[in-house]
């Protein structure tokens, strides 16, 4: 099986999934448990094929590789093993890594769809870690996950999702798998320049999930099980474009917000969201990135267990 | 021991190696043998010093280390070892590195000669994957082994060689290795310009082993137990060179070769063997790049074996 | 426990551990030790964070690690952690990386500070690898441990430090651990504009530690139980600037030293100490390189150890 797209996870995998990254979790927070998943997979080898640095997205994977007792290789370079001819193509580069027989290969490339392309051809199991402006399933993993753990379910949740809505990855992906759930509503929080995508809007059509698009997290906010927020880059922007309301989360909202409710960023944060938040325990965004530790530990045991 | 040149590889030290690879090989291709790879030199370390980046040298050794249980290190830019104080020699960087008590350390210099001054003062086993022009001794020892996997011999083979033969390190070395072997035929396809150096010509007239030059592929195909084509680089060569010849190996060629017989490339190869060849059972350029995994397994493994 | 400044080691910790690190060293030179040390704290992790390439104590550290058994994840451009976003705080850094429960962190910086800034919100131990012109505390432990492992004490020893000591990091250290002991002298080598800082100087009057300066190594050569040589480099002096002594150390001097001292150099070593030194017993610049790897286990084995 290959890892390439947020569209090819099934609710119940999910669940499964997020079930066994609890498990692990449980184990690496424990001495004897940590011992026994350094030998949950000795023998096993996972190739880190960067043709980008993303060092973040790297570690991530690579720490996971290791804690589950795993060999691990890696390049940020990637792009080197074609230099001297000019242009080996991905496939070619994947033909000869199936030859190592690794367990698994993680591909992070420039070039949208070329996760496609190595799957297409190759033996080991790849996991997209995000090709260009295409996919990045595992951050959308990371963060249903983070849902899931708070909720325990995945679906009648109110989220708001703020910030750069047009351009946002994460928030296209994650839009698109709250949709699968069922009673779910979707409030978009932009200004009208970076409004969510119409082909998200017709997901969510074709999918009966409900949305609104507001412009004011504030007439909003009470009604979050979670706030997803992301960084609205003023500099990007027109200079004719005027920001009518605030994109910041700072102590000032947080009153507005629910108790039981949990606030997202998939980082780094830089001052949409101020340092003050940190420390309220409904800011869930370090938590959030070490989810994506445990899920792909869970992840890449669901892949080379045989 | 160090591996520091093809020169200093006897036939019989070869075949046991070949023979070492084959195990190893099988080994890895088995659940079980995988985890009994893994136990065989654990407590040991490998370090990775690349003075340049070699990507698909670096993991190939790499991969190899860490399929054997063994620790790695690793390094693409050992020059920052010695830019502080521009100019540390690589003696002193070596005597530093013998402190740290390695089992191997493979070397990558882009200066010709790093590998033999390193091995002058080394106590840890030095392997040279490449020295600027000079040697890369591994490459040949998996090419060599491909061969001898087909045909369980180094000897009476009719090998042809194709494209630059004038400036390909690959082809240089290959040659002087069959030259140890008895009856071996060799037919070297190039433009006049492109043909293969007039040093390996005084080996093999030395070793008394027969060689053609010819310029058309066409003409000596039905001969060839292998094919090994590299690149003939146009936009090389003076606008004045004509070509005469195709230097491509496609779909036309097939039907000129012997059914038992095998097609092979260093890679990473451009347009010079076109993709419709890959799925013919005689091209073996993936499973050589393969082989070179093994290969530098079994050699590692000879090499911390004490 | 953090690992921040050379301030916080109290002579009886230091002799603590340059005694575990006799231990470790042993059982690395042994094959059965060495076994037994990969066993040791397997299920542990230890992240690599570079925010500048430092090979030489990258590799040191990761080497330790990879020997004792634990699992390395590295990275030596950590600064593209935050590239996106043009300036995530290494106080976020931190904290995403307390979420993958490492044993512990190393962390090179190029910032003087960022180490405190890093452990004051870290839950794993940070290592300080260097941080920017402020400490690299680890260094000055590979050098006390090379003068106690020769002469079995940490003080009433002359130690002679030579070249340019007014930006030189390593003597300033050296220096402030040196005055910790009873009875040690200091003698400082070097031309006045590159003398030892007024700081140093207070700090032991402060210990109450006897020093002297002088611009002539020859004169007071034959006290030293130890010479700590770095390298005066005459292209950064302004063209005024005279140097009217000697400031390599080459076989003519070597007549000059007692038998029973040696000679160090934090390496690496330009031309300010000639090769034909180093075959002379009392040239221990390679062993104190390697006496690096050693303490760092020592220390990374005390920290991870609970």
């Amino acid at each position: 099986m290959h890892i390439l797209s947020v569209d090819q996870f099934e609710q119940s995998w999910l669940e499964q999934l997020f079930n066994r990254a609890d498990e692990l979790r449980e184990m690496d927070h424990d001495k004897k448990g940590r011992q026994d998943l350094a030998a949950l997979h000795v023998g096993k080898q996972l190739c880190s094929l960067f043709y980008e640095p993303s060092t973040r997205t790297r570690l991530s994977f690579e720490t996971a590789a290791v804690k589950l007792g795993m060999g691990v290789v890696s390049t940020e370079n990637a792009r080197e093993f074609s230099s001297a001819a000019k242009g080996e193509t991905i496939e070619d580069t994947v033909k000869v890594l199936n030859e190592y027989h690794y367990d698994a290969i993680v591909l992070r490339h420039h070039e949208t769809g070329a996760a496609r392309q190595a799957a297409d051809v190759s033996r080991s199991p790849i996991i997209n870690a995000g090709d260009g402006k295409g996919e990045h399933p595992t951050q959308a993993l990371l963060d249903m996950y983070t849902i899931y753990r708070k909720f325990g379910r995945l679906d009648n949740l109110t989220v708001i999702m703020g910030g750069d809505l047009a351009n946002g990855r994460t928030v296209r992906s994650l839009s698109k798998l709250l949709s699968r759930g069922k009673g779910n509503l979707l409030i978009f929080v932009s200004i009208p320049e970076l409004q969510i995508g119409a082909d998200i809007k017709e997901v969510l059509t074709a999918n009966k999930t409900e949305f609104r698009e507001v412009s004011n997290l504030e007439e909003v906010a009470a009604l979050a099980d979670v706030v997803y927020w992301t960084r609205l880059q003023k500099e990007r922007l027109d200079p004719g474009v005027k920001i009518t309301h605030n994109f910041v989360i700072d102590g000032a909202v947080l009153p507005l917000l629910k108790q039981d409710m949990i606030i997202m960023h998939p980082l780094p944060r830089v001052d949409e969201i101020t340092t003050e938040v940190d420390d309220d325990p409904r800011a869930q965004y370090f938590e959030q990135a070490g989810n994506g530790l445990y899920v792909r530990m869970a992840l890449i045991d669901a892949l080379v267990t045989t």
